[in-house]
């Protein structure tokens, strides 16, 4: 109940020993086809190019930064948490012009802010994080998504840990490109990292002077492999992708509006258990996310025993704060296969004896009555 | 029996669902520890920076690449088939200044045509591909590696078709750096990338005067996630490290002379086989990879039709030629847990068939005959 990665449903498991076929066998190509079309699904767009980058999820994050940006190209990357620093440091890497528009670890990035640095120059791409997995916040897009298209700039979004998961809208938000991995909420092994790009983004990828600087990553010879011209780029992995495939059939079994239901009700069970129990989210209601809950640690625990004892004792392992937020909060994910009203449960309970072992008193009887109440309802 | 990927073995798709754990879990931070002895093992070296890359084979020759080049640097690239073309591409991304020597697909580079390219100005690197998978050629290496000694030069080898089925002694042949794939004579799954960097090829990318471009095969944030650090960089698939790590305990268990053995007679009983049919090998005996043989096609013989028989009544995938040897030869690999006795018996069998379905007699008893002696010689 970490960050990532979930445990995976046993129809993944046995998809992973499909025997390995070649990259070009018919059969396996009707099986990329197939991902490409449940990632379509799943990211609620038309995007004829969407598909998964061989690689983990920041294979993903360097295919759309590295396509997008050239060297002079001015981006606007808003960082307010771990990952938004990523990809400033990979658009850097690419020699663009780079303007962080630094927030709060905690907090989203505030729509007006982005218009303020909008004014300031103009801007190719504007790049955030939908869902920050070093603080547990869901940024608000419709009013930074409008304002980007106001200017002119294309958006480029992580979507790391809410494809699958949270309400993820790339068409009716007018999202350019994003990018995901397969192992949080849509409950695949780490190793492959879906993809998509809308036909603006193409024509500017298209329009480039300077040829895309990772060969490995270059959308354009990777769109020659999975369209329809089938030209050999890498030596794809049936054995990674039949896996993906399982767990995308599984979320089109699931039903996108039931699994967002399914990941919300456990994420709020899980906060009235805590709070219950008398301790402290990091992020305002508004902007928590569902799929990665941080609880403020209180004072007097020590971290790494606390998480420590969880794994010893429980076989239960939650992450620790990143940057500005270590010892500061745990990280626990509800994501995918793993967002289970039990694990809740299981969660609090064992939070309590460990918080408890280190002389830390807490109301479990309030919090677990409050989150089966939610689990319940 | 294509150029890859090959069969795996039983305990290599049992090690595949092992349960996903976390990339920093001390047991799985062990796994990739073995996994960076036994490559070292496998390549003949004690570079400490030898691990796999996140990605196919690919991503393994952009890591070299990549990492060593830098704007204006000169490299020289030899070229004898589709793959060396493939490092030119990457190099010339990197803004490099590429010096390309071209040979002729079926044959090897010639020292001689290296030792007068390298008078022509300072090189920092010479690009080589030691088991060229579009040609089936294996490139005798002392002669070039000690001309790029003398020079000065860095050598970067292709090592995809060669490691664990060849021999190949990175230090003992003075190769700076070299990358492999894990799905060859490995025998995993594709989706990994071998590859072992010198303490030269390090220093040269810490005095690095431009980021490398790639964040996401950055080789020196890559060993500070290998290396005692641990610093956090992607998430590893713990999935494609088990089961690349179980071909490699494979490997150690065999013994790699054992090992490149098994290769060698496999292949020496396919070619007796083939010219005892009456068919022709298209590499002189001296440059013949024993992984990959490539057979000229008969004239009058239907390349495409011959393989779509192969695959329909036998299920029985080989490879095509690539650029310019495009239906002019056939690909048929021998790699790994597939370089088997009964592989080269079925696959001489099921061509004869397939020829005699065209109408083109061959001597099939006379080929089968020599093989089988070679096999149980």
């Amino acid at each position: 109940m970490g960050p990532g990665p979930m445990d995976i449903h046993p129809r993944v498991y046995q998809a992973l020993t499909s025997p390995v076929i070649g990259h070009l066998d018919p059969s396996y190509l009707e099986a990329i086809d197939r991902v490409g079309v449940l990632l379509q699904e799943t990211f609620q767009t038309a995007n004829k190019v969407t598909n998964a980058t061989p690689g983990t999820g920041t294979s993903g994050m360097e295919a759309c930064v590295a396509n997008l940006l050239e060297p002079g190209d001015k981006a606007l990357i808003c960082v307010h948490g771990y990952f938004g620093d990523r990809i400033r440091q990979m658009a850097e890497r690419q020699d663009a012009e780079v303007t962080v528009l630094e927030g709060a670890w905690g907090k989203p990035t505030d729509p007006e802010a982005v218009a303020q640095a909008l004014s300031t120059g103009e801007f190719k791409v504007v790049g955030l994080i939908h869902a920050e997995t070093s603080t547990g916040v869901l940024q608000p897009l419709s009013d930074i998504s409008k304002l980007a298209r106001d200017h002119g700039a294309m958006i480029l979004l992580d979507t790391v840990t809410s494809l699958g998961g949270v309400e993820l809208k790339v068409d009716e938000w007018g999202i350019d490109v994003a990018y995901s991995c397969s192992q949080k909420c849509i409950g695949a092994p780490p190793g492959m990292a879906p993809v998509t790009f809308s036909d603006r983004a193409m024509r500017s990828v298209e329009n480039r002077k300077h040829a895309v600087r990772s060969w490995y990553l270059d959308i354009g010879l990777l769109n020659k492999y999975w369209g329809s011209e089938r030209v050999y780029h890498h030596t794809s992995s049936s054995t990674m992708n039949y896996a993906l495939l399982e767990a995308l059939e599984l979320i089109d079994e699931e039903g996108l509006d039931e699994r967002f239901e399914r990941h919300l009700k456990n994420h709020r069970a899980l906060v009235v258990g805590i709070e219950g129990m008398g301790l402290e989210m990091l992020v305002e209601p508004e902007f928590r996310l569902p799929t990665l809950n941080t609880v403020l640690i209180p004072d007097g625990v020590d971290d790494a025993t606390l998480r420590g004892f969880l794994l010893q004792e429980y076989n239960l392992e939650i992450g620790g704060g990143l940057g500005a937020l270590k010892g500061k909060v745990w990280r626990v994910g509800l994501m995918g296969y793993s967002s289970l009203s039990e694990n809740v449960i299981f969660f609090l309970s064992a939070l309590d004896r460990a918080l408890a072992k280190q002389g830390h008193r807490s109301d479990i009887e309030v919090g677990l009555t409050a989150a089966a109440e939610v689990l319940n309802g």
